[in-house]
């Protein structure tokens, strides 16, 4: 965004061309494309009206490159996943309900059938549900169970005498609760129950389920509730679903991991009911990679309407009496806004990261079972902090644009429903946190192998044969960094991009290292082994953070490496240092406490935060418009009145 | 809120006493009234719709002890204002539409003319308006100018000729904005201006100015908008006004502040334009006070909400596999929720003490002018803590409550959409901590008193002639506690009630003192002063963070010592230490690097917040029914749903 009288910094489209990363030309394409359903906010549409538009919207997308993207060419797609993501991330500046409507239908239902299921379902659903027509939706979460999937309780019992699989809803509980598509538009789900075969349960498996016939009535058996309004996403039909004894024919069951022969037998080529529930599992990644680059995206819309609004926006006058304070030179406005604009420069170039590492595993670049898991660690955790991200600050900026922020023309309204439950789905960020810690201390396992027996720590977190603390990302580069670091010395270190990289690994090593000691304390039964976890789960959750912290410097310091050198990259150095030391602002009582930094250095450090926030000042409309997001895609009322003053 | 199945706790009613205060008649009374427009969420209702159900409302108010309470029986109240704005707060628990629509109608239309107006005003106007006969509007807020009310831009031209005063927006930036109101139902217009007499500008006064006949049509010369949707409030009618050369009698003017005389002379009993301008802004305090225990009133709702579904909810085995765990036995969520808890009593306790004293000194107990300036420093404060407590708090509780919290039907949507502008209105939560700072910096004045001249420091903010670091509320119980605490030993100072209140007076002094310090480093010039000014502001804020943490304790320390002796204290009493070593955590940065803490000491506070998470788990459901909040104020739908799990 900058306005038509200020000449754009050259800089702009430098880091623009840094942020765009390897799918660039898809985000160009995108801008460009009058079609792309970028649509301005609905304000005041009915919830029908809404959801009927946001399917409409979808409608538009189906079939398009980026949603063949999400499909290996053996399947009729062309394979691209890392432009499909980086498509669906540049959905997210526009109507949140587009987005994740369309990462149900095509993601999510469309993934489900993909990735669960076999030629079979392939040949008969895959391109009906990437053309939007078979409408459909993800039946995983229930009332009763949500973070805990291993525990849901609609049962998929195989019945031998009609070789049917009968779909059944237990009790209230095992409803299923909060699903797109299920209110109003899905014909049929992709249900996931515990298969019970021959009398005996082999855990959670997916199963295709027609839920309206073709007229858009539920199918017999099919109890479908709508979930009404709700914060925000009001395209999104979400609804329930009770079944009660609905049978369909065994093939229906999406059986790449687990199949029903032809004898009745239950088969996979998946031995540890575990392990098959963890790969089965591990699909969520693109979900949860889509999620995180959808609230990045947010943020970075909600950075690009609040600065450009405090750099015209006036407020008292200097003391000469005669000109007015723009508001954005006020240090406190500053300290709102800029080092929450480095942070998503640096979660924008981890998102990039991610997408291309995602890309590479699912083309067969990379391939090793490790490098999956690793994957679903960084995925998660990575959701979980810019998830959060987003959500403080949409905030802070709706606060920085005072009144006007609080009027739905000026686009908050929106942001900020729309992205609340993004610290929910696709894995609530908590539980998510937790898999990035069981990650962590994998280096540990054979000290509490006994707890992992238990199965009481680290819910819902699989064992990781290998430890995700290893440089997966940029490693010869960060070695090559961490080597030069100039020692411990926090002056020296806060200064020196190695420095400043051995302190984030520092701090993530020597909380993983305490952790370990915290949860081999644990005795042998297992009451006792869940205190163990549950005193030391604060501690558990700060450690991932760490992690992530230092995962994302990571990729920043790579990106950077990668760039031109000129003044657009001269200024993201820049940028990665506000980072950087508004993080260490932040956790400064644990590197004082652990005598990492000094009083002195730590105070050294907040002042260092108000230097380049001073510094960055200038830039700010430059890093903004460095996102890349056409002026159209962010009109606001607000900016219109000011253009009048 | 406690289940039908759960025997209450003696301790519950103990607590609600401390909690209810002084004007506990007030609360029971409401609670018990069935006509108490206590409304459940406006689910889907159109804007319209929503803007008349409030209006209806309000109406139902009209008229009450609680709306005559802000009028002084000479007047025709009640005078019982520490009644009236108990029983705002009370609505803070329902559709806040009707709390904040009651409040811009009785306590800011009908207050500009009780507190700014004289017989005349008073006869005419005050009952019409109390009885919203008088539908009216507070239009202070331009476009251009929020929190710089001493730029605005209207004007008010006192014309001899017709003896008439013109009322007039020069500008875009003119226009009356986000006015409560003005869309839909005012009919006239309490209208802040320059006041213009003989070609003098005498500063902002206020007028009042017809804006729609009986009918509802503008008046000739005014232009009326619709601000339109908003993220939240959406039962306030919001508008915008536009003046074209709008005549009224020079009647219409508020005159106690400042008059124009028959002959065509401005009067005044204030000499001083800025001493007068700030006097009319004092009455803004209610408006502060109000909105903060409104802000209260809806996090504790929350917190209830959230805190009863924590502890019915469950998710994930315990390692004997059989049982599920609860998930308020969790640390990760005892310690999203129990902390705020923590700080929602402190902050209640506080509201309490400052409804309070405004009370005293509104019905003269207590009348000096320093104590009206102290009161508007701490309703400042106190409105800027306690409403981003709010933001916070129901942000958290509906993180608490996963997918569930996002849907409509419990609670959080309009707890988070209605509150989030409260940060903002009633005056910027930024500028308000200055106002306090400046409050915190009177014992330096002498040292920067060119800096107050050149009018550059502390927008906003009016000169005190007393500091508000005194112990106005429960001063010598707080002198006698802070005389017995046990010296500088961190470890003893935080089991001590006096070494807590040492510690955080400590931090308040040594900030208020170092910012003294780097304020009198300015030169003479204007500019430069700015500078000065800006480069601290960082720290300024925090100093008045500090200040509102010691007076919020001391407000806490008080109430229980007015407590009886019993479990329900003795809960208090731990209660009041999970929000003293929380706070501690949050700021044991400074305490280390200022040498306050050791590093272990600092270590031991985050485990002693741990340890009374756990000590205060048992006795949640407690804490929450003290509120006394009336179950069927706060029914939602997932509590449904978990009954009949």
């Amino acid at each position: 965004m900058v306005t038509s009288e200020s000449p754009k910094d050259p800089a702009a489209d430098q880091i623009r061309t840094v942020l765009d990363g390897r799918w660039a030309d898809v985000r160009q394409h995108l801008r460009a494309d009058p079609d792309f359903p970028v649509a301005v906010p609905a304000l005041e549409l009915g919830l029908d009206e809404h959801r009927a538009r946001t399917l409409d919207a979808c409608r538009a997308l189906a079939g398009s490159d980026f949603v063949l993207g999400a499909v290996p060419p053996e399947q009729g797609g062309t394979g691209d996943l890392g432009g499909s993501i980086t498509g669906l991330e540049m959905l997210g500046h526009g109507d949140l309900s587009v987005m994740i409507k369309a990462g149900v239908q095509f993601g999510l239902f469309g993934g489900a059938i993909s990735n669960l299921g076999t030629a079979r379902h392939h040949d008969a659903h895959l391109q009906d549900a990437l053309q939007l027509d078979l409408p459909g939706a993800y039946a995983m979460t229930e009332t009763g169970h949500g973070s805990d999937v291993q525990s849901l309780l609609t049962t998929a019992t195989h019945d031998p005498e009609t070789d049917e699989i009968v779909i059944h809803s237990p009790s209230p509980a095992a409803r299923k609760d909060y699903i797109g598509g299920a209110a109003r538009d899905a014909r049929m789900a992709a249900v996931f129950a515990q298969l019970v075969v021959a009398g005996e349960d082999h855990g959670v498996h997916c199963v295709l389920v027609p839920i309206r016939d073709e007229e858009g009535r539920a199918m017999p058996g099919v109890t479908i509730t709508d979930c009404g309004p709700k914060m925000g996403l009001r395209g999104v039909d979400n609804g329930r679903l009770m079944f009660d004894q609905v049978r369909v024919p065994r093939q229906n069951l999406l059986n790449r991991y687990g199949d029903i022969d032809d004898e009745g037998n239950y088969t996979s080529p998946i031995e540890s009911k575990n392990r098959r529930f963890f790969t089965m599992l591990g699909t969520l990644v693109r979900g949860r990679i889509t999620v995180g680059a959808g609230a990045g995206a947010a943020a970075r819309s909600a950075l690009a309407v609040a600065i450009e609004y405090g750099l015209h926006r006036t407020q008292f006058h200097y003391p000469d009496g005669e000109h007015e304070v723009v508001i954005l030179d006020y240090r406190g406005h500053q300290r709102k806004l800029l080092p929450r604009l480095a942070r998503s420069y640096a979660l924008a170039l981890a998102q990039n990261a991610i997408i291309a590492r995602m890309h590479d595993i699912a083309v067969g670049a990379e391939s090793s079972e490790n490098a999956q898991r690793e994957l679903e660690a960084r995925a998660a955790g990575l959701k979980a902090v810019t998830t959060w991200h987003a959500t403080d600050t949409i905030q802070a900026c709706r606060e920085a644009c005072g009144g006007a922020g609080y009027m739905s023309a000026n686009r908050f309204t929106d942001l900020k429903a729309d992205t609340d439950v993004f610290a929910t789905f696709e894995g609530d960020n908590t539980i998510l946190l937790q898999l990035v810690a069981k990650g962590m201390l994998t280096n540990y396992q054979a000290d509490f192998a006994d707890l992992d027996t238990a199965g009481a720590i680290l819910f819902g977190a699989r064992q990781l044969s290998t430890s995700v603390i290893e440089h997966t990302i940029g490693g010869s580069l960060i070695q090559r960094l961490l080597s030069g670091a100039p020692g411990r010395d926090g002056d020296d270190a806060l200064r020196d991009r190695g420095g400043q990289l051995a302190l984030f690994e520092d701090r993530e090593s020597h909380m993983t290292e305490t952790l370990a000691m915290r949860l081999r304390r644990s005795g042998d039964d297992g009451s006792d082994s869940f205190r163990v976890f549950n005193d030391a789960q604060d501690h558990l959750l700060e450690a991932a953070h760490a992690h992530m912290d230092r995962v994302v410097l990571e990729a920043f310091v790579t990106a950077l490496d990668d760039a031109a050198q000129g003044p657009g990259r001269d200024l993201l150095e820049k940028v990665c240092d506000l980072f950087v030391l508004s993080s260490v602002e932040e956790n400064r009582a644990w590197y004082l406490e652990h005598g990492r930094l000094s009083a002195g250095q730590a105070k050294g450090v907040v002042a260092r935060v108000n230097e380049l926030c001073d510094e960055l000042r200038p830039h700010a409309s430059t890093l903004v418009d460095a996102f890349g997001i056409p002026d159209e895609w962010l009109t606001t009322e607000m900016m219109d009145d000011l253009a009048q003053f």
